[in-house]
């Protein structure tokens, strides 16, 4: 990579990260769509998403799921927990397409805009929202793969976002939608939440403004990301229960250094906040001056809601207040004690919980 | 104050911050317990501990209650929201005695450390527990009142944490208790918060390893912390239904940077990173080996636990679990959207629920 410079100021570039290889994440593949414009404004020259597929597209092409994800997250997550022959999410039956957030490391993002995107990279990159989320991850299912209508759409927390995204802007090309453990409308709390995740990024000193060149440079920064997503990312029955020692680690601290911070540390902190960004400012009601219920009030899906009992930060009941707003939408709580982060599926009891949700709504007419 | 050296390296010295001073805290008195050892083994020289009463203590000097005080708190709440002639703690009827624990910025703090105690200013301060601090209040209580034997002991969050160690180190002296949103054994979710807000603080360049010589230079820290503060203090319904417009003010925004940022950007970093110490390690079980049922079996006193029921880190079912342990004790559940915060007495509905529940008990025999 080559720094370009204009006039007498270093324009930032690319960074190498070894976490966003194949390395650690498999098999997927980076999909272009080209110049790619934003609802707010900015131009990414050439979006490339990173998108695993799993199974098999069928004649009529109507055994597709969707896939997307969440803050941090990547598909390797749905490939080693929530995909497979024994799963709701069957390969055997479905086509199911996972899409790498904008952002995420994987599809383009700060860190790795290079080439084309040489002049978006770290601190230049532009905002981007969860509606250029789904409209690229449209035209890559119509484009690529010739589909128009999806057998399900379902994904957590910022997946969840992305899902009803689907169902108030594409609601005829979505026959069933499940959003775990996230909103449609980002809550003010959620808003604050995200910011204190933020700050404790672009606090660091190493941070630099965004131009570091090194995520290590920023290892204390995100330390104390993961620090609050301690606080709020588990239940406070999962510290005192020490569920933890489930996944044979000693000490609450133990798990921290062993799990959490590199969890995090390993990532870049433009793309997490690229991340961020979106995720503060979700709101399908977007689309309609303000109004949510006229937003939900579009979906045509059949709509399972799952929420997670012990979310700290996705609470039940911001998840029945926007059900009451959704037509053909009902809702199935997940019982897990730890909170938001069930979502890794790390407790025994959440898979077969999830599998049973979302079979029941592949088996449901759609 | 003058600045001792020692060999090459300047010591610390106590600092100005008007915030501490009788033109924001009105009328208390600076009581002087002379030299006082700690539990952890440092020394404060000369511990003065700010004190404020309400009311006469009669012959008898039966009619004693002592008010204990929280984390960034002072006497200055109490005495403008929860003491006076409408009020349980009424001091037409009782001897109201509210001390500022230690390090809260009134009582002998790590920045007001000077004459006698400027050895220990800033960062040589010594840690502080708990029990140090219901240890000099129950000296000042004895030696300067010559009261032996409470009516009533109260206080909320940090200041539940002193009720409980009142219960169980002092049973005998004990008539009355009512910790309010606190509990009697800090959980591992509540250190990780706390933690959260220690690092907010520290991490600012400006803190100086708490050095600085203002806490003007530890704003951004201040202000972070305050953040936190905003995603934890406060229930995410509080912020759903937008409930600080009843405090007048027109936005999120404005709220944060009117209400919670001054309110902790005046404080002093190393004073709150005192009492943050002691609240992460408040633990009745150490007088009995880490055995919570033993500790707990000692109360004597009419207990009320009294939990907020949106507390977000101190919640409902954390009180009732030690409930369980506790004798003569019940349990009052405080209905507040604000959350822990809700402490400050802001919604019009909390004072009639905590001056019911305190009245119950104080016309309970005992």
């Amino acid at each position: 990579m080559t720094a370009v410079t204009t006039g007498t100021t270093a324009q930032p570039t690319a960074i190498e990260n070894p976490y966003y290889t194949h390395e650690f994440h498999g098999d997927y593949d980076l999909i272009s769509l080209g110049e790619f414009a934003l609802e707010e404004g900015g131009v990414i020259p050439d979006l490339q998403l990173a998108v695993a597929t799993f199974g098999t597209l069928n004649a009529a092409k109507d055994n597709a799921i969707l896939v997307t994800t969440w803050y941090s997250g990547t598909h390797q997550i749905f490939r080693d927990v929530y995909i497979g022959p024994d799963h709701a999410l069957n390969p055997e039956r479905y086509f199911i397409v996972v899409v790498n957030q904008i952002g995420n490391g994987l599809s383009t993002s700060p860190h790795n805009a290079s080439g084309a995107n040489a002049g978006i990279a770290m601190s230049n990159f532009p905002h981007v929202r969860i509606g250029d989320d789904v409209r690229a991850q449209e035209q890559l299912l119509r484009e690529h793969y010739g589909i128009d209508r999806l057998a399900l759409v379902v994904g957590g927390s910022m997946g969840a976002q992305q899902t009803y995204e689907w169902m108030v802007r594409f609601p005829q090309k979505v026959r069933r939608a499940a959003p775990i453990a996230g909103t449609a409308q980002n809550t003010p709390h959620d808003f604050l939440y995200t910011q204190a995740l933020v700050e404790a990024i672009t606090s660091d000193p190493g941070f630099a403004g965004g131009n570091y060149r090194s995520n290590t440079e920023v290892e204390a920064g995100l330390k104390r990301h993961a620090g609050i997503w301690a606080v709020m990312g588990f239940s406070t029955e999962f510290w005192k229960q020490e569920v933890w020692r489930a996944l044979e680690f000693e000490s609450r601290e133990a798990f921290m250094a062993g799990f959490l911070e590199p969890y995090f540390t390993a990532m870049d902190p433009n793309d997490l906040l690229c991340m961020a960004w979106k995720w503060q400012r979700g709101d399908v009601a977007r689309h309609t001056g303000g109004d949510l219920a006229e937003a939900l009030g579009r979906n045509e899906s059949v709509a399972r809601v799952i929420p997670i009992n012990e979310d700290m930060f996705f609470p039940v009941r911001d998840h029945e207040a926007e059900l009451e707003l959704t037509p053909h939408a009902t809702i199935r709580v997940v019982d897990d004690l730890l909170g938001h982060l069930a979502l890794f599926g790390v407790a025994p009891t959440y898979m077969p919980q999830i599998d049973q949700y979302l079979q029941e709504l592949l088996d449901s007419p759609a």
